[in-house]
């Protein structure tokens, strides 16, 4: 799966696992890990895996933008640093993959941004997450995107205004994360939660993941338009003509892709 | 009320009841179910009634769409059959009635569809709702539009990716449905729910129910547009006139509509 | 802080306190009512005040409209009444302090919109919050528009089809308020969530609220193009610059602003 510094990438069975790997530096996330992070999702994207997993090493998921990093950069400079951290998270909705965020320990700014952009999140008990820049002098504008859509408006303005973080079981209260399970259990909960999303036909579900972020946040009359268009073209596809024969004559699926 | 084959429609008082009436098929979707549905809410919405129920006759609410219905239908096809379905669902919301789900056993695909696209919805402590697409092949595109729009999007994706049923306790949770009571209790809470959502005058509560679907998943200062300039014009109706006359004379009102 | 004949003002330390203060009209929001809550964020949002409280005196924290100064007016006229109204909560959401409502009694129609406008809410056990027009003939459309991006679909409808009072706990689980305390606690809860809110750099937190609205309820596209031009250009400002600083160099920051 390449050669990475900042990460540790694994593939096994259908599962690709990202770790994020620079506990000492709490996984911050400075240009070339973000830049590493993008290859590696592209790269799982590009395989035949049906899940991806992010985790992170050492004792927090992930701290957020590396300020030794962005601190000497201009106004250009932050900028790059910017997109290459929006284009990490807007890959990860893009790639077929059931993307899973494995979360334990703190995940902070844009480590939290990780966490609001994946499809799904487990999260250890111990976990939390804050968006901590509006105490901090840089406010967490692009954090904040995709957490507001996870996680409603008021409780939004919290996490923001304050700064402080949320635990494990508000996260899950808040529609944050799908799970919290004991620290023990953290991977047991990937595993079984990832194998129930990645069930079914492979390229059904891809286009179903990556229509679901194209409708979102649209009105209605705008989102049926495309989900209207896109559901009658993949009934075309072999995996819904698989699926719907496999129904009909009351067999298991053999899907197609 | 009509003729229908595949449904039952009642109209008692006040309130139009639809009940889907095909329990050996499991109330699924075909064509002619849709158009019969489409028909009645049609109906219904001409009717002099303040509120509409939908309801499922037999062991489940709807199983959604009818795989030997769709399985055979070139794109040409299924997309009428999907612009027919957006059809039902998009008129149980701009009908000028309160229309209110009475969810009884599993609400599945485009039957959970119904139930995120009825205005109010009160299940049965048995019931289940659930997004089988993703599993089954043909992901469920159309029915995440409103699904989505009720429960937020991580929960979304893991109803869609999943395709695993949540009970009643997590849909009224995650604000899919407004109230969940036991079984034998449920026609009692339907009613007493559309009691208290068809109050006052019918005519303002018509243009306040199709005028928040307007305004909803918009930009705010879009939404004030529209809900501001309705508002200003809603003053000057009878049902408004006579609704504050009542409240400054101290009396009851009597809604001229 | 000027002259109010319906509004008490208050500026101590860095936070102004604005109170709606006529008890006997049950702080009703007159024509007279609304423009002085104007001024008085405007003046505030000029002043240096890091926070901005917004209470109520007497029984209710706001009963919305006043029925005696909306009934004799024309239709022009009642637009005026809208337009300066959603002046008002449009200015609590742009000023640059952040903005916490203390709620008490019942919050009810624009009264519950004034709640849903605030940045954070803090709410009395006792406190009570309803959209009525809906029951009344006047239907709550411009209360509506804040209030959904807080609770949700499925939870406004039943806010503004039944017009009745949901609780201060069912305001915290879905989202209308940060926080319930006891009543006698209310004041001090209020003062705590607003020191945590009103912490660090004046101006990055300014930037940083008034982004949020702007990126809020669009397509994540759409929000990702606003947060990141606002996010690398604040990282040149001197709130940000002294953050980093003080956080590489394990020192407390001398906010500049």
């Amino acid at each position: 799966m390449g050669e990475y510094e900042h990460l540790l990438v694994e593939h096994e069975a259908e599962t690709v696992t990202i770790t994020m790997n620079r506990p000492a530096r709490r996984n911050s996330l400075s240009e070339e890990h973000l830049a590493e992070l993008l290859a590696a999702f592209r790269a799982a994207g590009e395989s035949d895996a049906t899940g991806v997993v992010l985790a992170g090493a050492g004792p927090v998921f992930s701290a957020g933008h590396d300020f030794g990093d962005v601190a000497a950069r201009d106004l250009t400079g932050v900028r790059q640093l910017l997109r290459l951290c929006t284009d990490v998270m807007q890959t990860i909705q893009s790639v077929p993959q059931v993307v899973l965020a494995r979360v334990h320990g703190l995940a902070t700014a844009a480590g939290c941004q990780l966490v609001a952009s994946c499809d799904l999140a487990v999260a250890a008990e111990s976990a939390g997450f804050a968006l901590p820049g509006g105490k901090g002098g840089w406010f967490c504008h692009t954090p904040a995107v995709p957490v507001a859509r996870a996680v409603g408006r008021k409780r939004l303005m919290e996490l923001a205004l304050t700064g402080d973080p949320i635990d494990a079981a508000t996260a899950l209260d808040w529609g944050l994360v799908n799970r919290v399970v004991p620290d023990a259990e953290l991977d047991t909960a990937v595993a079984a939660l990832l194998e129930r999303a990645t069930r079914g036909s492979r390229a059904s579900k891809a286009l179903g993941k990556q229509t679901l972020y194209a409708q979102l946040d649209r009105p209605e009359a705008d989102a049926y338009a495309i989900a209207l268009e896109v559901m009658a073209a993949a009934s075309q596809l072999p995996g819904a003509r698989e699926g719907m024969a496999a129904f009909l004559e009351k067999r298991k699926p053999d899907w197609p892709d």
